[in-house]
């Protein structure tokens, strides 16, 4: 599917709008939503270890539960940025600059350091 | 800003890949790195109450840090469903399906309640 | 119950011992372990507000699965504890001692900022 | 040092107490602030693979890290039984006892495979 992120944007606001919810997404319910739906897709890796995590959705079943809950995480932080009217490209595009600050390719290729130890 | 999903997925894949980052991004640390930034995220409303927590982003300060780890959160969303080839459009109209017919518009109207006991 | 921090944390390892659990009981996996259990108390308390979700645990059903999943962090924590051979009392002393400095009681009293704000 | 779980929760509580913070610590912000230190504590470990991941404690300055954030992870969860006076040794024997129902030695043995598969 092609889709811009304000389509994805109106769909989500959409389905709260019409179950009357915005009443209940307030920033702070939304970010415990997503950090809940966070720990629900995290769990799906939890006893692999990393490289073997690469094939867990290798399979229908594991595949088609880690795609909700990664949908999830989508849907709520796309409703977060409707609630909080943040431009969704925009900020993304913000945070990419940020890090490639933090991050230049030539000390930060090929190790994952944390940028205050580069 | 005006953008589709599959353009922002590009621009995310480009920075991890410039850096040979793949290696790290196995499902597992990504899923360890989305719940970390979401976590993150939710710091900023810790303290406040649910409507006050409406109000936090009025101010450019906190609001500029909120973007931020809301960026990250998609950011590291988006790579997920690069490295698990998930068609992001695809599995959110796909979960917002089943979110409907869990809960119907009649009855999830104006209360939070989870479907099970609706 | 009285019991002892060492008598619980004996109990504990003695579960993942009988199971040959420590072979998956990494500092990663067990640190993701505690993020999932929490996030999990956390449904729990989601969709009410903040003086509502004193009265959660008023009945029984929610009060027994809340009391699972606080047992399980801590179960989780303190084989965490065993694992990387942390003395527990000393740990949390050490932070409290740490926390009062950074929130003398004159300045912390009935406020709930951050530090960096006091 | 040798205490009891009663002594360590006490001090937890005179800690809140001195501060007026007993006010703040409803059973949602609790399990918000669990959930965010937990993540604190994860990020220690989320670049380092599991075996590794053992050796991350080995130097003397992440160890007193980790050890801060899981000891804020312990305060927090015995300020949540506080506040809703769990009794915590008997929480976590119910629950252990809950988990070798569903992970008989026999059959759990030396594998990580959720109960529900085994």
């Amino acid at each position: 599917m092609s889709y811009s992120i304000k389509e994805l944007q109106r769909h989500v606001l959409d389905f709260a709008e019409q179950r009357d919810w915005l009443q209940f997404h307030t920033p702070k319910n939304l970010s415990m939503a997503i950090a809940a739906e966070a720990a629900e897709l995290m769990e799906h890796f939890l006893w692999t270890e990393g490289e073997a995590s690469r094939r867990v959705c290798d399979e229908a079943d594991p595949r088609a539960a880690v795609e909700a809950e990664l949908a999830d995480v989508l849907i709520l932080a796309l409703q977060m940025a409707n609630v909080l009217e943040v431009d969704v490209p925009a900020a993304v595009e913000r945070k990419l600059a940020a890090n490639a600050a933090k991050y230049p390719v030539d000390r930060a290729r090929g190790n994952a350091r944390k940028y205050t130890d580069l």
